[in-house]
């Protein structure tokens, strides 16, 4: 293992993507010393990778490795997808020796690896579900079964396994794989099956898997799978997205998680291809997703039924579905987005998601995971330390294991600050130079940002300005505001011939604020939800044990004091306001309809609350939580 | 035939039930000739039972009994418990014999028994999801496959055609059927199986096969399979009602429909019993449905996921599931509370559940139907002409085909009227003396409702003023107003000596009227339904094309005229008003979520607006529609 391969550890690669303008740093680039998410990344290093792998042990996820490879008896056991929780601790854990290499892990995924490819038949095909026992059936139901979807988690671990340690192990289990793949499905005209996956996944990861081993044919094999969709072979559905061609879509539909992989894959595809129509549709895709079918938590997918976004304005709360993979596939997507375009609405939304939409779903031990993530509750949805469909835990894991990949990038202008924490990270120009950016900033608690620059020449620094953010902000280079103000939802570029020790410094005022929802999400009407930088708030009966939060009614943000605490929840800032509380009126407790002229309400009362960050709910003693609160007038 | 034997066509027998307060009238008994009822009544004799039956045969119902009875070849075709279709037509087409006698359906039914018996095995057996090609597994999973289930929907159907024609043919195929069951299922230490079905039906129709046939033991059966829920034997989960003991419970959950037909089956275990525990688990299960969990359309299961029973409150519009079968479950539930206790309250849900929830699910045409109803649509939920999963046609075929059923009632004190519709009903007071009921009526489109009394002697008449009514009203006897007044939901009670042609006049009055939901319920805050007598109202853009139902404020209940229209969707009452348009403010086109400060109205235009009742929307071209309209303060 040499610092040059580590240095290569990126998460998507786009640095030679000719429709790109970002390229990614290494995750071994940037050491995080934040209180979010180094704290979270350690843990994931220290605890839940090691715990998963033995789960992945006593849920027999392995064993069915070694009952395909003959060295165990016994049916395959579970879930027909259940390989991906492999696939996808082995990325975890290649992130994490990107990072913080420990030889113990190194071997343990090694020999992981070894049990992965004794499972792999001769011809390249690798799927547990049907190589124990019904192997005859393989490639017959690619609308259920999720061979390919199987095959992308694979194609995603060996690649980030190649660029995490230089090895070629699992990657090379990937390409006998992939090649399989390519010579099996395609057009009849070519002599191939038509077919496409169920569950949209291996179009990323092919992408991914032809920029790691320069062989085109996997990015053409993507685009296929792509274009493959709408045509009714995979369900016809909405479902799984096989209603309308890619390119005709205009709305997020069915199953979230297939559909932002489905996304994820496509933007990959564009970036390699520069397609249009893939590109326009894309864009109508995100638009119908931001304006009409997104939590306030920046979560995705309401419904149960189906795991799939609802129709729009169908954000119900107690029944958020949310799940935390949809969250992350969210991220994929608009990681992927902000890679081509550089666009600071991506950004923004990859950080409000991760946040208050994929942080929720794994408590603070680290050990115990949501599934679903809804934004009201009544004291019965608890995290949980397994499921028996488990794709949940491991991609948790293989997103906080790899977050450093998110902070910053580069393109041919110079570097760009994506996400703040306290951190430094090193990145390297076109043409070799390095920079070295230490970030000083207590973010996301405080919204100042002081950046080193430790680099020479000619380059601009990109600063992201949230969209969050009410006003245009200054910038101060080397303690000298600039004449400039920088509007909310822009990066900051500042170019000049830098030298070691400059600092800019950014202020990114956080007060507390409240949204309204649109008027047709009818279940918010009248409620606000309180925000302040880029975290969602909620009530916590936890904090405020004798209030029923749907008693709550709020008066304006103004009156929301911030106060930085240290206890339970780790260091946090909560909002602390005095509300008033409405009790019922007596005829509510025996009837749930009355005459509109006989709703009188009883008197209110006024009582100190506090709300934390969404992101550590559920993390004490059950009770309700509400994020969205009555607002008086 | 003989017209004693039509007599006898009684829906729900509790005429010789200890516990139970009222005694049922035979369906023949009722001559229908209001608006709504006889015309869907009619409709269903004269379309919907040929064109099921057509259903039937096309569908493969039947032939699985031919391939049960080695008539036909080939495997079980559909469902598991399509066998359920048959049964509900046979019930249907029963009623309808009642009250229409028809030759040519009187022996199309009995060929159809006669199919259905070709296929019972020699020991009584009689499920064809098994009998073709898979005998070796019956009994095996009560909890999914739904066996018992099946057998009750037989012995529903054996009960009525038995009590319809005086015919045993179908009643002994139930019978010997039902032995086989008494003889299999039952405690261990009788040497039985333990076990009860994954869905609930079999006990009711145990407990009328019981008092059908005299035969007690399938009434101690009944309480047998109760009783047995609660122990883990189907599922141990909610879903199945397995979660506790029936009479521990203390909430409606799960699968709506399951969940009504297993309070349906209690209360007619103790109409027989007398157990107080069950009137309490009884009890107790009403209310919290009709406090917490059950729509303003009177529609139960707001969940899609599980066809289920949401938590308190969670009653969602856009997605209210609401399916069909369980509002008719409810019917059945109510009808035998009434029946039991003479309480206007299930009178009152009967009505509101009949006309809001059940009638809904039928086209005007009648031959297209709803599963799921709810409370807003886009436009783009509309009835089918038939369903892979069947449940829903047949159920609203029976229960429109028995609908004279129940309007009335004896108790020992006199004659009871229910529901107000035109009709001539005869009503036999214990002793044999017959009472005549004209009522002449143009209810629900007039609240005015005059009974001619044709009885002579010493009983009471009761007539139920409905829980909406807004003040105790008066009564008139032979033209002189009596001396007291009537609270809404009770049923006056007028005992006198009676003589043939006495009159009763009652004026129930329908303003329309506006109610609100429970401040929990945050989906309809500031919002209103309209309602006008026992209906519902909603704006449907058939009547209002150029406005967006969501967009509109409505004033207040008393600035709605009604108004008689006779059109598209026949003779009915409208509610039109001038309402003001809120159309949205330019920032919503492009955002789901903003400050709380930005949320300027636009400007709100008058219009004038139309609304219809509930159960008449879909019936038209497609189009937005609301039930829950914004409220102007």
């Amino acid at each position: 293992m040499t610092a040059k391969v580590r240095t290569r550890a990126v998460v998507v690669d786009t640095s030679e993507s000719p429709f790109a303008m970002l390229r990614p740093l290494a995750v071994g680039d940037v050491r995080l010393s934040d209180s979010v998410w180094e704290p979270r990344r350690r843990m994931t290093t220290e605890h839940t990778v090691p715990e998963q792998h033995a789960l992945l042990e006593s849920s027999q996820r392995l064993d069915n490795f070694r009952r395909a490879a003959g060295k165990l008896d016994g049916p395959f056991y579970g879930r027909y997808f259940n390989d991906t929780d492999v696939y996808k601790w082995l990325e975890a854990a290649s992130w994490t020796l990107a990072v913080d290499h420990d030889p113990e892990l190194d071997a343990l995924v090694d020999n992981v690896i070894q049990i992965v490819g004794d499972a792999q038949l001769p011809d390249g095909y690798l799927d547990n579900f049907y190589t124990v026992g019904q192997l005859d059936k393989r490639w017959t139901n690619l609308t259920v079964t999720h061979e390919l979807y199987c095959a992308g988690h694979l194609f995603q671990a060996g690649v980030a396994h190649f660029r995490a340690t230089g090895k070629l192990t699992l990657l090379d289990i990937c390409c006998r794989f992939a090649d399989l793949i390519c010579d099996t499905f395609g057009p009849a005209e070519e002599g191939k099956t038509p077919g496409t996956d169920g569950h949209e996944e291996v179009e990323m990861a092919l992408v991914e898997l032809g920029r790691a081993t320069g062989n085109r044919r996997y990015i053409d094999q993507a685009l296929y799978f792509l274009d493959a969709r709408g045509h009714g072979l995979v369900g016809g559905d909405e479902y799984h997205q096989d209603h309308v061609p890619f390119r005709e879509a205009t709305a997020v539909v069915g199953h979230a998680v297939r559909q932002v992989y489905l996304t994820a894959g496509a933007a990959d595809i564009y970036a390699e291809s520069g397609d249009e129509s893939i590109l326009a549709a894309l864009n109508r895709l995100w638009e119908n997703m931001v304006t009409r079918r997104i939590y306030v938590s920046s979560g995705i997918g309401s419904r149960w039924d189906g795991e799939a976004f609802g129709r729009d304005f169908e954000l119900g709360n107690l029944r958020a579905y949310t799940e935390s993979c949809a969250a992350i596939g969210s991220i994929m997507w608009n990681w992927r987005m902000l890679l081509m375009t550089g666009e600071a609405k991506y950004a923004d939304l990859i950080e409000t998601t991760l946040y208050n939409a994929m942080l929720p779903g794994i408590s603070l031990s680290g050990d115990l995971y949501f599934y679903q993530n809804p934004l009201a509750d009544d004291g019965t949805h608890r995290r949980e330390p397994w499921f028996d469909c488990a794709c949940c835990p491991p991609n948790l894991a293989r997103t906080l294991a790899s977050i450093g990949g998110y902070l910053a990038t580069t393109s041919d202008e110079g570097v760009w600050l994506h996400l703040y924490a306290r951190s430094e990270i090193d990145l390297a120009l076109s043409g070799g130079r390095v920079v070295r950016l230490n970030v000083e900033t207590d973010y996301p608690w405080d919204g100042k940002v002081r950046v080193e620059v430790n680099g020479e020449g000619l380059f601009s620094v990109y600063l992201r300005v949230p969209g969050w953010v009410a006003e245009p902000v200054p910038v101060r280079v080397n303690g000298t505001t600039q004449s400039d103000r920088w509007a909310p939802g822009c990066y900051v570029d500042i170019r000049r011939i830098w030298k070691a020790g400059d600092v800019v410094e950014i202020d990114l005022p956080m007060p507390p604020r409240q949204v309204r929802a649109h008027p047709y999400l009818f279940e918010n009407a009248g409620r606000v939800a309180a925000m302040r930088g880029p975290l969602l708030y909620c009530l916590e009966q936890a904090d405020n044990p004798d209030i029923d939060p749907r008693d709550v009614i709020v008066g304006p943000a103004s009156a929301f004091k911030t106060e930085q605490v240290d206890g339970q929840l780790g260091r946090t800032t909560v909002l602390r306001a005095t509300a008033s509380i409405s009790p019922l009126a007596g005829h509510w407790n025996d009837q749930l309809y009355v005459l509109a002229d006989d709703d009188e309400s009883a008197g209110v009362a006024p009582a100190d609350i506090t709300l934390i960050p969404y992101f550590l709910w559920a993390n004490r003693e059950p009770g309700r939580m509400e994020v969205w609160l009555r607002r008086d007038g």
